[in-house]
């Protein structure tokens, strides 16, 4: 690529648009973008992607990890033809705009939401595991149906954000030769110089996790130098690659290189200047040369056009040639699931033998993963306890390695929590359908948080596989015993939270996660076995809260999840024989039964009759449902799990003993669904 | 060092101790103290410790990252003469034994509560950042009170987590000569050989954090090649060092060098040959020749009660010749606060100007920084957001780069949240009353989620300074918005979790927060101003809820925490001209609440009053304290904040619209109290 005075007009052009949002809010980040319009120039006039038809399968993909440096995205996407208006660049920042204050996902052109820093490096390595997984499941001589890069801008905060380097290690050690990383090296962060306190060796680092590291040493202004390192990247096809690319923070304002510039809008004077510097009118904002428009449409926008377009022919050249893979092609790219794969799932009577809830769900993936190529998962280095491995699964490894390939669907992600939360993101934000998984024991779900929040907030549909769910962990003790861990992720918007009962839960849950379409599942699994519930169905489960066991005059409802669903069966049995009548409710997943319309919900927690709940967890959260809850709030403890569920009164005896002074402590009140609100 | 058949000996017995409880249990790891004996033979063998005073402040810390492998720390705490008997080894995993699944804080010689891969790490480079600036504050010429070392075990697990990656960079910038870590290199994880995810360049990654990495090629049977590392280490006082231990997971055993021995009992036919290759009785458990206890005797235990004589000696001369600096000291050794400390926390009154939240913790600082020498801290990198730093504040730095020194208490922790929890975890657990803080965005407390669990369930003293805790964080949007935040913290037992009102109460938290003996805090600030509320005190908010305004014949009560408390003073009055009649109650502390007698907790909610909670965060916990709910149970948006809590009806109005339905709701209701419990 050679480089001239159109693509200096163009880099001063993004500067000053993406500057000029900042002024114009009068809040934003001005000194990433200014340092980093070179290399977003010359990037985005070499990617492969088509601004008319942003969901492209076969696109490039770029991920923003420093998201606060949106205006320089919005600012890009504006000019290379994406749908983003001058009024919208106008609007950054501003409620209900387009262009907001971090980059959100439903926005054309924007991969990932990031702005939680390291979030993006991980989210770009899991584009770039689902492309080659996708390309070698799908791509056959002469057809090349997936073959993009995914890329990735990044500065300083996410190098030292720990769940970066989870990711950076396991995409060395997967050779992703197809992910390509540019570090804005800039030296300066919130508090001052990195000097301050991040005075690592970032290159020796990534090179010890098997990547290439390329320096470009003028990032301000060597176009050419950008893009010879990006040329070198794409051909080391065995490695990802990092450019580092050292730039000026807040190039050419008055407090470049200084954090004054990193997030505070310059001043009047400043922006004058720096118009002036780049030879446009001081006195304008949102200025965008004909020229400027023009070379992008040629240079970008014409060619990507036709890129899709010879790929829709090539497309359909594959589904005549290739019938069957075709035909499942077109599924996945229409966002589908295989008609019936859920009659797939298991079912269960009270008949069959009790099983942990992790074995169970060890038993759907092995019914349904045949019909789900799009189902792509693995543990954080847990599989013999997760169970999330099915017999004939082949690892997703770099084939070089003798241990798999990259058809595999397995994925061994090593101890790394949030990492994988993080690269499930990214898998499930590549499209095609992709349904990541990810087992980890529940406890630690509480490291992947972080990740959790973006995949929530960003409609990523992924599953956490989250066994060992309560103090039934036993011997390994509280600290592997989850207790907030439900209320937490209960708290977290558009999560599912899943505790299956049974078998037949088990499969529900799975039925919801995989057919969700827009929220993420954590699905809490047992240790222990559990029997096979009388009353028990994927039909009722779906809904999130059922009756499982009704009872005339009732004089209390047991609302329970997970492995205290039996023990409330057996506790009602006790009950019984006091001539207590007790009726069970299951509320495998808050969410779903929250979306129900109130007529059903109500019908599950009647007025009259008071609710107890019980769970072994963190009674927090429970209070809209029940009027009284039973749970575990201090830490459990280390010893066989029967005894520490004994110790804390998680015995049938137990809870009949506080389920009969529920029972006693309203008796002659006037007793209420706690479903019904005020407003 | 030299080594004989003593030595060989010892390392045979803690192999074998650690086995046996594990097969006794039949439960636990025996795979790393297979390995790891020889390491901790030597290791303990020249550790400066006495195990009849484990608090003993110049004592050396040990840290086993791997908690797992605890089996064989119980070994050598019982060999070396702490206060752990045959009798516990053999209830190991037992419910209520001083041997538990996981190594807890409490116990003897256990200096903190590991398990969480990753944490052990961060702890050791956080009990080496106190001893740096314990030393630098205290040591004098001919006085070296404090010069101990901070060693600590891992294995691949711990070096997998990011967390670790985040304390090791820092650590290595800090230029922590005093902090030795050994790495199990035994290239098994559960999952199986680390060629499966894990084949980075180890060494290579922490030379360029700035370590010394030595390798031991044989840790199976090499003492003196170990002892040699450790002593090099020692020597290397301007870099903290890595020991590569190249070991066989479950040495001996039949299963060595698989994963099979990770986590399972041996057999009874592999214990017994592995006794007999050790040359011990093959029928016979835990077997302690009185050669072995005679050796620890005499190497460990006299010497070690030895040094702390001496110690105690020099600590007496030390108060005499610096009578000021040695009453300090011994009033942190006895972990108590300077009389009359609280006096400096400042008050305000009505009359005084509004403030944001976060700038009252700010005046807080700079009130109290002199007063308590013990409070060390700092942010991730947030610090002109935060406001953590008094103005007179010097960094911890390596007085090397002429950036501060190690007396200095600001610590520069860069963006690595988790890694900070971890740190302060591991400051707090060194003793000399030791208050870690440090500053994030309340939102991303949840990429410390695990080092928050640790400090919650190890009652370690560390204070979080949350910033920017609502939709009052504005433009930066959903991604920065904290919705579920205070949720999940206050479903975690043992956490104070703040969210002051106003002036008095952010002292009133800080007062509780720095008071407390055995309870971290996260005080939760807002971006925005908040008016000093007329009602308010520290003396009521020390309680953790209190009518902030009373009302004969109340027809509501309101009750709020933090930026919803003022607004509900707001909503008042428009109720007040419509004739209802509300009062206000604060809570800015759950826990602090929850521990005052039912008596003035019912003076505060008590029955006939229906009770809104006012809260722009989750609903979920609020339960407890409330008929109905005014909150966000969804994300955030980004826009300048006063119209994103506009558009949620966060608005004197929109408060009290809700709480007209509310009292509409409960007309002719007997309204009891929820604080009102069957049990």
């Amino acid at each position: 690529m050679s480089f001239g005075e159109i693509d200096k007009l163009a880099v001063s052009t993004a500067r000053l648009l993406s500057v000029d949002q900042v002024c114009k809010a009068n809040s934003g980040h001005p000194g990433a973008p200014l340092g980093l319009a070179p290399a977003a120039h010359v990037l985005f006039s070499q990617m492969k992607m088509n601004p008319k038809n942003p969901n492209w399968v076969n696109r490039d993909r770029f991920v923003l990890s420093n998201g606060h440096a949106c205006a320089l995205l919005y600012s890009m996407l504006h000019l290379t033809g994406y749908d983003f208006s001058i009024e919208d660049l106008k609007n950054f920042r501003q409620l209900d705009s387009r262009t907001p204050g971090h980059p959100e996902r439903e926005l054309p052109g924007v991969e990932v939401t990031t702005g939680p820093l390291g979030q993006g490096i991980c989210n770009a390595v899991g584009l770039a595991i689902a492309q080659a997984n996708f390309a070698a499941t799908y791509n056959k001589p002469g057809f090349e149906i997936s073959d993009n890069y995914t890329y990735s801008f990044c500065g300083d905060g996410c190098l030292q954000e720990g769940v970066s380097s989870e990711a950076s290690s396991l995409a060395g050690h997967l050779k992703l030769g197809n992910l390509i990383l540019i570090y804005d090296d800039n030296r300066i962060t919130i508090d001052g110089k990195t000097s301050l306190s991040f005075t690592e060796d970032v290159a020796k680092r990534y090179e010890a996790y098997g990547w290439e590291v390329i320096t470009v040493e003028n990032g301000n202004e060597d176009l050419a130098g950008i893009a010879a390192a990006i040329a070198k990247a794409k051909q080391n096809k065995e490695q990802p690659t990092m450019i580092k690319l050292h730039t000026t923070i807040g190039f050419g304002s008055l407090n470049a290189n200084t954090s004054g510039v990193h997030g505070s809008p310059l001043k009047p004077e400043d922006l004058k200047q720096l118009r002036q510097k780049f030879g446009f009118n001081p006195d304008k904002s949102f200025q965008v040369p004909q020229e400027v428009y023009d070379f992008y449409q040629k240079k970008v926008l014409q060619p990507g056009v036709e890129a899709n377009k010879k790929w829709d022919q090539l497309l359909k050249a594959y589904e005549q040639k290739y019938p069957e893979l075709g035909a499942d092609l077109a599924r996945r790219l229409a966002g589908q699931l295989p008609q019936d794969w859920a009659a797939k799932l298991p079912t269960y009577t009270p008949a069959d033998s009790a099983f942990a809830t992790r074995k169970l769900s060890e038993i759907v993936f092995q019914h349904i993963y045949d019909e789900l190529p799009e189902m792509i998962g693995g543990s954080a280095d847990l599989t013999p306890s997760n169970l999330t491995r099915w017999k004939e699964a082949v690892d997703f490894q770099p084939p070089s390695t003798g241990l798999g390939d990259f058809k595999g669907r397995y994925l061994r992600y090593g101890i790394r929590e949030h990492g994988m939360g993080a690269i499930m993101n990214g898998i499930a934000a590549f499209g095609a359908n992709y349904k990541p998984y990810g087992g980890a024991f529940m406890n630690f779900l509480g490291y992947a948080a972080g990740a959790i929040r973006v995949s929530a907030l960003a409609e990523e549909n992924v599953i956490w596989v989250a066994t060992h769910d309560s103090i039934g962990v036993g011997e390994d003790g509280p600290t592997h015993q989850p207790i907030e861990t439900l209320s937490h992720f209960r708290a977290m918007p558009n999560l599912h939270v899943f505790r299956p009962a049974d078998g037949n839960e088990v499969s529900a849950a799975y039925k919801v996660a995989f057919e969700s379409t827009g929220t993420p599942s954590v699905i809490a699994l047992t240790r222990q076995n559990l029997p096979q519930l009388e009353g028990s169905s994927i039909e009722k489960a779906v809904k999130g809260g059922y009756v499982l066991q009704e009872c005339a005059d009732a004089d209390i409802t047991l609302a329970a999840t997970g492995s205290e669903v039996s023990l409330s069966v057996e506790a009602a049995k006790l009950l019984a024989a006091k001539g207590i009548k007790a009726r069970i409710v299951s509320l495998p997943d808050f969410l779903t039964f929250d979306k129900q319309p109130q007529e059903y919900r109500l019908s599950v927690l009647p007025d009259r009759i008071p609710v107890l709940s019980v769970e072994v967890l963190s009674t927090s959260g429970w209070g809209k449902y029940a009027h009284q809850s039973f749970g575990l709030d201090r830490f459990g403890a280390s010893g066989p799990a029967p005894l520490v569920f004994k110790k804390f009164g998680f015995t049938p005896e137990g809870v009949a003993t506080r389920a009969e002074k529920t029972v006693e402590f309203y008796k002659g009140q006037e007793v209420i669904s706690p479903l019904r609100c005020a407003f």
